[in-house]
């Protein structure tokens, strides 16, 4: 049937080819837009285009904003000596509901992934680096997966770092709070008690 | 995070307006379209704007469609000597699917449910009423769920036509093929014995 409607089957390809939307779920949601009144699908089809038109990377930081600088780098509060390394913008905003972290960001927009073609050159490490020597910096806290991945970019920053004489962190990794010991598995409870702490 | 990106939070809010889509998913289809280029982000809100200005009810049997006629009505093949009584357009792309009927189909848009203020003036019944009465249809498929408001809006229909001496049936319920008649619930199995049929 819906392939008998071009503009209703183009449109719910079109929902179909955003992350984790099944073909079911893409047509469902054409049909909530038939639904919208003329103005909110249009409002709808707006925000799209503006969010791609306004969003871009804050220069200092990588993170993305639609303003000069993004929300953190823009906050003078924010702790300039403090950097905190991630992956991606969706573990900015993990970090920032913690509501805990008071220094900066610095987003890669990926990990190291030589296998996959993620060489390097491929993440925002130059950007990085050049923050960093300007020398404001005294730590930089990676917090990236504890994956093959991530632990070999957290390795390769603190590597490159080194020169610069700063405090290279990384996030700690042990039991989940509220899981029990018993059903934790071997890797997350080796973590843990290698970073077991005195009491 | 997505809070201090305007643009990007807005886009979050679009999404979660769509029916099934909860404020998680919602954000990562607003990130999903920063991935995009930006064509195709506006191609993707051309479709939005497309489907919502073309899509328009077919003047026959209320099915959606962006030509003159829907498929099914344009469709010179079809048997227009039976229709077949949907409460909205995703049964007709079900009835579809199984390319087994020839028939036509009427959409009511809803079924009847007086406390909910669905009443039969709410329902495209006038347009069924009066394409009956045109003389060419022999028999009327309602093919409404089995609950109540189904069981509810197929008994008025069936009483609406029965002045005019044409066949009014129901789709047939029993125990859906693959399921253990073990597991079945009783209604469903209650329905089944109700329609028992010689072998």
């Amino acid at each position: 049937m819906a392939e008998y409607i071009e503009s209703l089957q183009n449109l719910a390809e079109q929902f179909g080819r955003l992350s984790g939307v099944g073909r079911k779920s893409a047509l469902r949601m054409a049909f909530s837009v038939l639904d919208m009144t003329d103005e909110e699908a249009v409002e709808f089809a707006r925000a799209i285009v503006d969010a791609k038109e306004k969003i871009h990377l804050c220069p200092v930081c990588m993170n993305l904003t639609d303003r000069d600088l993004c929300g953190v780098c823009a906050d003078e509060t924010r702790d300039r000596s403090t950097i905190c390394v991630v992956s991606d913008v969706k573990t900015v905003i993990a970090m920032e509901k913690v509501r805990e972290y008071r220094g900066t960001y610095h987003v890669l927009h990926g990990v190291l992934s030589p296998l996959n073609g993620i060489t390097p050159d491929k993440l925002r490490l130059k950007e990085l680096l050049e923050r960093v020597k300007e020398g404001t910096v005294k730590e930089v806290i990676v917090a990236t997966n504890a994956d093959v991945e991530g632990e070999t970019t957290a390795m390769y920053i603190a590597r490159l770092l080194r020169p610069l004489d700063i405090k290279v962190t990384r996030l700690a990794f042990g039991i989940s709070v509220g899981t029990d010991i018993e059903y934790t598995d071997e890797v997350t409870l080796f973590r843990a008690l290698q970073g077991r702490q005195d009491v």
